[in-house]
């Protein structure tokens, strides 16, 4: 047994997934056809990724066999992170035949769904990179609902980074609040009431940037504005550097609407973060399939 | 407040969804930004589509708001199932700022995902459609983990039909049960088993079909065929009942990669049924934006 | 909507177990069969019991239909506790046809079950009656796994009394505890180490009776005995009384194997409460159905 | 340990219903009296019935004893769907004597109802079985509130068969629904909204079987018939495979009030399943007993 | 592997607020910090109380680790209910430096917090001893939500007593029944609905306990007595034993108010109990930290 | 009904905790003693302070009677945050009086520890304000298990501000990571793989602070430091900003034993934040009441 590695979501995030998932799959019955099989046929079985991508959600697959049944062996050969290709055996379980189907399922709904992630992350990822900038990829909180730990991890495992995890973990003033309050009052308010915190604040147009900057925000976000709009805020965010304002640039992300193909165009402006919701709420699954061999006998 | 319609999921997988949606979005301190807003702040929004598609998910959406602050208003002028456009209003949601803010990713959310779903499903039904064939679109097992009641909806509200909804429901005998069963012994098993119960089996190639149909078969999945060899398959079933086999031709659905781009070409083949499994497991997001207008008052 | 009255299960217990029935009954695709009516056909139905018995449960079966449809409506002409006759309508419930047969199942198996208990109760504690003796029906902790609460207030409602609800209420020595240490040393060290708890002492003879009453024990548990042995004990019992040992006799218990046919033997013995653990654990249902009527319109 | 066999119910089913089970007994104090022994008492303990019958949730009692504690070891020599006897030693126990205490009780309910409910399927089937007819015992939805997966294995395990498991599996038109559809129009609909379903249609009457038939129904349910108007019906489901209408007989279900007593008569009577609610909702408990046997010292 | 010992709160108590403690504290996204540490340190830690008191709580720190990482090793060299000083090593965890520090705070919350009930129990123990009184430390119903199991636990590890465990264990008259109520009428309806129940009637005069005394009660709470007016009660509740009324003084237990300075006074006017709510919602924390040593290597 | 204030802690948070209070104070039987009252009596009851302090979790009093029964209405004339006197009238409730005695403890159990830590921590927070110095008062992740989120808001009630809410919030490096990573390293790396978060760095040494500013780290926690020592690296700090360094000086939070006595020292010595565990894991309980009045008739 191994224990949980840096990029693992936390374990009983995976637990509750997988128990919800067992019970949606096997209420009130369990499997009806893998009963028909005869008792004692076990058999092994390799995880086959179906095209290439970014692996992710391992511990899920592995807690699907075990919640079910916990004689069955599963064995990694590849981890959370890992570039793999169609065809590659990555997994390997053993144990009996009906508890590998009756877990299947889930353990390749959770693989795929997360692996999809990684990979759709990679690909944003590596487009940023390929265009020689230095902007990275960031996470939204457009997560699916009940699998927002694990999601979040399966971003990192593609090369992204998370973004704040909910909205309890920092302050980020959007257009909804700004139209109540100005944003050098805002930015007050939220150092007074949340000390240490991140004050982040969204800005639609370079004059809010401006006053952004002015009263000290730690981050901005801008919001739907074209490649050139971005340049023009980052040439104001590197002036109240040069200026002596501060001695680190506030972070500058880019959000709304940036996709595969836009992606470069942004990547090169000198921000720091591309937030992309479509990495969690859009990423196709990646086919991972589980191939069962021979039959196998064991010893009791 | 309505009744639940008949394409609504079971309430009680809406109220679990949102209950565990909220938590990991607030846990542990709630939504910092919207507390700095000043207490008595109330305002009304609009759920309004960023582009055309299929709405599902509308009660996920009532009841994130309800579960956050029951004197919160929404009512939906469109309803699940019903095509939307963009700019669309769709539905208003009345009640403290704070209260909309909080609850409004989660609302997004499983509004976006389940209309995803929907219009995703919506888009297979109609090439389908188009082909002037009769096939019609199943989904699978192949959905998000804690979800599958609500994506299921998701699928009727979109058109699609409900394949089975777990291991529970019927027997479907795949290659892996087939290795170690021979047809015609295994549906005889089921039969005995499982009285009443579907039974469906999976078939690569013809002379599986043929046994299928001598076995009595409930249904046959005809598993990465080409269009022409499922055609070839269909004449078998035909022939079956011009034989006077049965009344009432077997089910017969096709699986196995088939995309937008194909679907058509095994619509017009005079299967029944085409499963996807990525409608549920790779439909992209319908980009549904919460609009939120001027302040109001409220009397209390 | 009315107050919970005196003999009705904690609405905690209630809810949950009306959240797990209708989730098992409806995993995970809803009724299908309910799904065919066309939309708005509302009903009105009665619960009429099929024979003879005591109702018990109705809170439950009020939950199942609100848990379900908050528009649903239902009242209650009867009341937990009450002698019901067969065909006699003892409830009423108004609302959409849909709704009334997905909460249907729920509904009448807690109401049917939690009735039938009430009943087989109330038929032991009219046979102790009808004895003419004044020994009471005592449930026992043999109940339905997740079910205590609700089981144990039915049993109220059948006119029996409830033994302790649980390990956790008060000290019963039995003989696996009694065969490691002796009587008056069990009693001593349930008194120091549980001040203020009921210590009652399980008796397979009339010695222990002795050492049991020495040892000041506040009830007493003859353990299969015959009528006759059971009233050398209560003999024994009244002289503790008569010899000015206490003011108050010790509670005594008959308990093992009590049948509606033995029961009167055992409650002209003189005891005080005899336990039967078939009122929760053998009890037959009482079959109530739910008599569908004619639709009826209802305005939004 | 052994991985779950062909009868036993899902393993999450197990977990929760002794989770509940052991909470209800054991909150908030635990087991005060067990808690009087010495540290250190460890012993052995056999499962004993103290009747006759089928065995069934011997994968509860463990869970009991595993839940609540890890070290104690349970052993089965007899297992779910075993004929057993009076006094037969079923299973082993041995760990701490305070730990055997504190899960007995939950250990005995789950066994002892669930053996019960496998006990009275298996008389039912007997009594079908010594009838010289060849129907079969199904059971019905009418299962206890949150112990449906398990009594439906216990089911299986007295030799029943598993009727739907829930209003998700199949298309049931009761006499409730078929007051708002004709027959013709309401398979039609269930044919088109839930392909692949089984559809089954509850008959009060030959001429309603005789609509039935002609639809196509998969399913015929027999309510409340006597024994020659079942035998009618039967013939007419005959005379339409003699027709050639179709190569296997609709499946003939008899439901309604059926008991010990005259199931032999349903049974002759040429239809395929006799469903019985009385087998989960009303069997009486299999009395199985924990004999706790002399201490044993176990090293660390 | 240890069995649960005499004085452990049952282990579901356990398992479940470990659950949600680590779900409180790592809900999203984990431990950032620790996720910044490479992959492969391993860590050897003690906990060592910064002040001398009573261990309680040793279970709940052990499930902590194990639910985060199952690799993770603890052993511990004192036990729940020993007295331990301040920097006494008092148990040892060894396993991923990640894992050890992702629940240490979770371990250390419920050892401190439980710790601190024992130790503030053990103080009142202290105190009522040495004043050469006989009267010991009751609980009361004043727990901490969620943790009523484990701080009831935590009480007898400091050497109290446990009060009733909660509404459901026994009967206790309070004034605000006795106003509505007649001490004599509600003793015998007591006695009537809860057989072998103990009876405990709060009384705030001396003529009030006269009543109980001769109603038969089994326990009298004085409330808000002075030491001088407890004695008198005590001389009446004397009296009853010697006028042969009862074998077995009334239980006569003091509440209200009684502090550390004033529960000497008490403890010698000859009452049994001195309930006191303060141990467990006000007792601070007992403060243990986690001193984690040098890494260590650790083999596959 | 009132919408949630911004000082509330978030909705599903405050349900959960009265549902596990309720539950293991009604388990399994209910209220025994007030189920002894006639039926139909209600009354009115007033929440009362006995002492001085600041009100905390009325929503979860309010919460309590409303999940034990809807027929209760509790309306608060005082709110989360306002200081209360001894023998205000705050709330009051009414409806049935077993209904009101059967929550009450769970009602008064939150209501008192919540303004017990709110309590607590305003006298902390005057004491700093006394002291003329600016620092203020921050919260730790030393709250008792299942209760953060209530425990947080408490502070904030009490004047108090949040520091952070778990271990997935921002990145605090302590000893045990600078043991295994340089500082300037550590902060690189945060920045790297989290960024937009808060990088708070431990110190015990003024040469540590150096390299933390240095690193450019956003907080700077003082640890176990005299109030010399302290004022020190606040000289640190400032001359970090007049060099240039950066334009809004590093937040620096004191930590480590201060006590009531203490924190006026450190609040003087020109830090931002003094943190103090001991306002949530030693807070006493601030003791609420809840005076019964007559009985009042309610029509139906």
């Amino acid at each position: 047994m191994e224990p949980p590695g840096p990029l693992a979501p936390p374990a009983f995030a995976v637990r509750a997934a997988v128990r919800r998932s067992l019970a949606e799959d096997l209420t009130p019955l369990g499997d009806l056809t893998s009963a028909l099989l005869g008792p004692g046929v076990s058999a092994r079985a390799t995880f086959v990724p179906r095209a290439a991508g970014v692996l992710a959600g391992t511990a899920c697959a592995t807690e699907a066999f075990a919640q079910l049944d916990a004689t069955v062996a599963v064995e990694w050969s590849a981890a959370d992170g890992d570039a793999v290709t169609a065809g590659q055996g990555v997994g390997r379980v053993e144990g009996p035949l009906a508890s590998l189907l009756g877990a299947e399922r889930t353990a390749l709904n959770l693989l795929g769904h997360l692996s999809g992630v990684a990979t759709f992350t990679a690909r944003y990822v590596e487009a940023a990179r390929a265009s020689g900038g230095s902007a990275r990829i960031w996470d939204t909180r457009k997560t699916t609902p009940g699998l927002r730990a694990l999601e979040k991890a399966a971003v990192r495992a593609g090369g992204g980074s998370n973004h704040r995890g909910n909205l309890s973990d920092w302050v980020l003033l959007k257009d909804n609040h700004l139209a109540r309050l100005e944003i050098a009052d805002a930015v007050s308010r939220a150092r007074d009431r949340w000390p240490g915190r991140t004050v982040h604040v969204e800005c639609d147009r370079s004059d809010q940037v401006v006053e952004a900057l002015a009263a000290g925000a730690d981050a901005v976000l801008l919001d739907n504005m074209t490649p050139a709009e971005v340049r023009a805020c980052v040439a104001l965010a590197d002036s109240d550097v040069a200026r002596g304002h501060r001695s680190r640039r506030v972070l500058l992300e880019v959000s709304g609407g940036v996709t595969l193909e836009s992606v470069a165009d942004y990547a090169v402006t000198g921000v720091d973060m591309i937030s992309v919701g479509a990495i969690t709420n859009s990423a196709p699954v990646l086919d991972i399939g589980l191939d069962i061999g021979l039959d196998i006998e064991r010893a009791d």
